[in-house]
């Protein structure tokens, strides 16, 4: 892969993207033992990691900020966390699985009997062997999460309980990186920081979306790219809050998530359902995985919840493999690194990258010559001697000028003349050169210069 | 079935209806004998006896009363009809059965050789045991039905003919039974009372129509309710020409008729197809009976003509089970309590209760908050906890906010959703109650005061 | 076949189509051997012998005259052409067939190896005994065309060139058939005249235009009929450029050619792709041809090129059986009168008649009495005996009032209704003829006088 074309030059196979999947495996592997959570240092030290690869700006939001019907919360902060049984043993301990303890679990120093105890203590009797991930962000609680075998051994008796955390005014913390292109609209890439020791959810999200990040920045792209990496829910909600000129300008844009494990790639539609991204991944995808699934909007799931909201609306799709709960060890300790693997992880990569290449080409024209063909053996565009049956790249010439009235887009060109994409932008790329079309960008603010991200305040 | 409850509650099997299909078996027992035609005594006498179970409000028009491109025609009464034979033998009697009369047929006594009378009987060489059911309504003629068997069996001779019959002015009749709801938005449900003793059609619609009316004025509905009992084709006609007030008020309708059969439940479309009713239909009927059938509009049969011609084109569809002219017995003798059955009339009462309660709870709302979720928890609407996938109701709740932008109802949240109408309607009600929806009646007209109905003049 | 009623009367199957088809054969035969280009003498005897026919206007238009992104060529025309061989045997002649001489070969006379000569021989290595049809319109040269096997059984030595060929300021060449109708909307028939000895491509598409052109003289149709026989492709061009009035006149279009093959009937949908044109050739052409095919508009093919280009986009399909490139003996000399037949022929005129003679009788209706149905009685419309189902036409009556709101035509009214297009449009008449209705024609222009094409310059 050249530095300049990059992600946006030739159509790549996923074997193409080894060598990005190979990094993304090694960055997963030093942001898994990290105890992340909505707030706190755990995604600071994700998002410094993260900055040692793609330039980032960090952006701290305060505790209490209102954000529509929510405020940022208080920031979460632990050093230790654990339980010592009757006999003094260690029951469970933060340091041997961040998934040990519940996230936003409240300062504890107790001793408690095993009746008392054990209302705080979750396990999936299903999976006596894998430890839950659970949460309370929003009512005060603690609690530890184990296995089930662990915990049905326990005795009764007399329990040493210690959580050592903070929940104190404090900030939110997301990031962005920006890769400004040739126009200021925006292709808007999201993905969420939040989860702890999970593999697949979502520390496959971050690695491919910083993969993309890192070869778009070799390239020229059209398209304007954000990356923002936040954690889920409060932070898009945060991030839509506090961005009306970035939301402005989106013109596409992905949730990126669960994109290693062996499923097949499912692309999950925006709220519109018909938004050119939409398209585009239904053109794309079925190329790359033949067992590729495109299933309808539905408001749960990820970000895609709050970026498609009614009053948002942005032409927003979702990119996984498996999708959440679709798998039994979806918020387990069973999410780890057996469950996914670099072929995987390079063929959701290929993926992303088509989607992106085509969204970035994709253009709509006005054909400046319309009414009847030009001649395009003036041009240098048609064989001189006539009779035979014009070829492949002919047609495309032909269907571009046919069907460019400024409404209809590369991307319809091709779903109406089922010529390859590509093929049709070559011909609208000569046709360009011979003065016979024109760009017609869509967007009303297309001519508007690109607006810097507010800084952190 | 409850009181309060009753036909707009819980979902009720063609099982919970059989003591309002006894019911309207007796009532169809007593009318069946009547006289009908589409004036005179025969529908006072029907609606009289409807009044005895239902509050009936009546409507006298004079003869001569315009009605659009047609004029209310004179009233027509019978006090006796025969025929005697050469040797004196009753041939035909009215009293034997109201069908051997041809409908407002003139009055006639004479004499006349087989060869005269002959024009004047009509039978059905296909059924030779049964009555024909003719009418002469807009053109003065006299008639007699009987079967083929007797027909045939007349000898040469002369025949003494009586009808003792008036036309003369005098009034179109028609009943409405109104049951008042929460918004003046309406319901109207229309059946034509013209038949004589003609059984599926169409006394099962009226006696229906009469179970539904009493069950509605046990509740408590949103909408409200305008029965409509009136002779078909110029009832229907007379009804709009002089309700223009009503007619705006239309949010939904049915036409009832032929629904004691053993055929299959058969909705047909309103002439705009996609009416709310016609969604509705679509929805609830397939659950009721699974042989149920969905049939485009087309401008025969019942009074829909009127309701769906052009220049009104009401949102009205109609419920039959076998409809009109697909079945041999329709418009003869055979029409009697032999063709019809308490279970068959028992799932066509539950079948227009399932639509009737469906449009009654349908709404569109607007999400108060439309920008990102709410935070369900602070409403006591989401479980604490997180990290395990929402159950069906919290899926309820998103779907709503998601879908609720003022356009979407809840039928066509169900629709995408594929989730129970039920369970989004509580959602709807739970998020009403946070105050994070706002209903959107639809109409234009919904905060206009309910106009009572004129008076007869 | 009466002279008044013609093609617009009742249906006619193929087989009413034979004398007409016997016609057009002989035409054919008579048209064959002549030597066609876009430009020259060729065009104009070919014009000629069909002015014997049918009455033609004709056009020259000066050489060098702008049209669109083109000009009109100089003409060229060609008294002889051949070649001599090393000893002095002739191997290729223009007299033996019009195919032999690339179309607008520059002058030549030389003395040329076989070396030098090889690059301006033209054969079918696939198909060696066929000689191939080539072109060089729009850049100089010349070139002889002749079968492969005889190419490879040229010799080294010297070969004399002869082409007595002329390139010089002329005119382009055609002319119209003009068949005023009792409205000034048009439907426009358009085929090409400049192939040479090509028999399905395309003296079949001037024959069959011919023999409709001639029927319809002995009509009275209602909309006006414009036949245009130009050369390909800057034909329509020119005729484009120069027609403004009559093109905003277009309501219909078709494009015929490759009407003689032993393929199905094959219907090339407009750009717009729902014109009533596509309409139309979808509801007939199936009763004529079960093969028939209805394919997709693309911007290759004929004069639909131009006619629909986005600037343009008339509603004008194409219709042909095998098209062009879809069959091998296209563009060579095996598209000879053995690839043709005259059953074709037939079926193809009486599938172009079906077409014309439903948009001849295709129109929108307003009802003059949309609340509620008119008392159809009153008008003689409806039996007097009521109880009985309506029979067909009494549906079609009613069909009619039902739908005619302006906007929906007889068409559309025969694709919702099921019944047949001629039983809408006679009760359509009745209903006219109670002044039930009128007629909407939506052509903004309906009242405006038929102007007369612009004469020859």
């Amino acid at each position: 892969m050249t530095a300049s074309s990059a992600l946006l030059g030739e159509f790549q196979t996923p074997a193409d993207w080894i060598p990005q999947s190979n990094e993304a495996w090694e960055l997963m592997h030093k942001l898994y033992p990290i105890c992340r959570s909505i707030t706190g240092e755990g995604v600071r030290r994700t998002l410094a990691i993260l900055g040692e690869r793609i330039p980032l700006t960090l952006f701290e939001v305060p505790s209490g900020t209102p954000v529509f019907d929510w405020e940022v919360p208080r920031e979460w902060n632990v050093r230790a966390a654990w339980i010592n049984g009757p006999d003094g043993e260690r029951i469970v301990d933060l340091r041997e699985h961040s998934l040990h303890l519940m996230s936003y679990s409240t300062p504890v120093r107790a001793t408690l009997s095993l009746e008392e105890l054990r209302p705080h203590l979750h396990a999936l009797p299903d999976h006596p062997d894998w430890i839950p991930y659970r949460t309370s962000y929003y009512r005060e609680d603690w609690g530890f999460c184990l296995t089930q075998r662990r915990l049905e051994a326990l005795r009764p008796g007399n329990y040493d309980v210690c959580i050592d955390s903070t929940l104190s005014q404090g900030h939110l913390t997301y990031a962005e990186c920006f890769v400004p292109g040739a126009t200021a609209d925006e292709f808007l890439i999201f993905t969420h920081v939040c989860h702890p020791s999970l593999c697949n959810d979502n520390l496959t999200g971050i690695a491919v979306a910083a993969a993309l990040a890192s070869e778009l920045l070799r390239s020229r792209p059209q398209l304007s790219y954000r990356f923002v990496f936040a954690p889920g829910t409060i932070g898009s909600i945060t991030w839509l809050a506090r961005n009306d000129a970035a939301v402005a300008r989106v013109r596409h844009g992905l949730v990126l998530g669960l994109l290693g494990d062996r499923g097949p790639l499912t692309y999950k539609r925006s709220r519109r359902g018909n938004a050119i991204v939409d398209r585009i991944a239904s053109a794309v995808l079925p190329a790359i995985d033949s067992g590729a699934r495109l299933v309808d909007f539905s408001p749960d799931g990820d970000d895609e919840r709050q970026l498609c909201s009614p009053g948002v609306n942005l032409p927003v799709g979702r990119l996984t493999r498996t999708p959440n709960n679709e798998y039994a060890e979806y918020h387990s300790s069973a999410d780890d690194f057996s469950l996914v693997d670099r072929t995987s992880l390079a063929q959701s990569l290929a993926a992303c990258a088509a989607v992106l290449r085509m969204a970035d080409r994709n253009c709509a024209y006005v054909n400046l010559n319309p009414k009847c063909e030009p001649r395009l053996g003036k041009y240098g565009l048609f064989r001189s001697v006539g009779g035979r049956h014009p070829g492949e790249f002919e047609h495309a010439l032909l269907w571009v000028l046919n069907q460019s009235d400024g409404e209809r887009d590369l991307l319809a060109i091709a779903e109406r003349s089922q010529l390859p994409f590509a093929t049709l932008a070559s011909a609208a790329d000569a046709l360009l050169e011979a003065r016979l079309l024109e760009p017609c960008r869509s967007s009303s603010n297309k001519d508007e210069p690109h607006v810097s991200v507010g800084s952190n305040p």
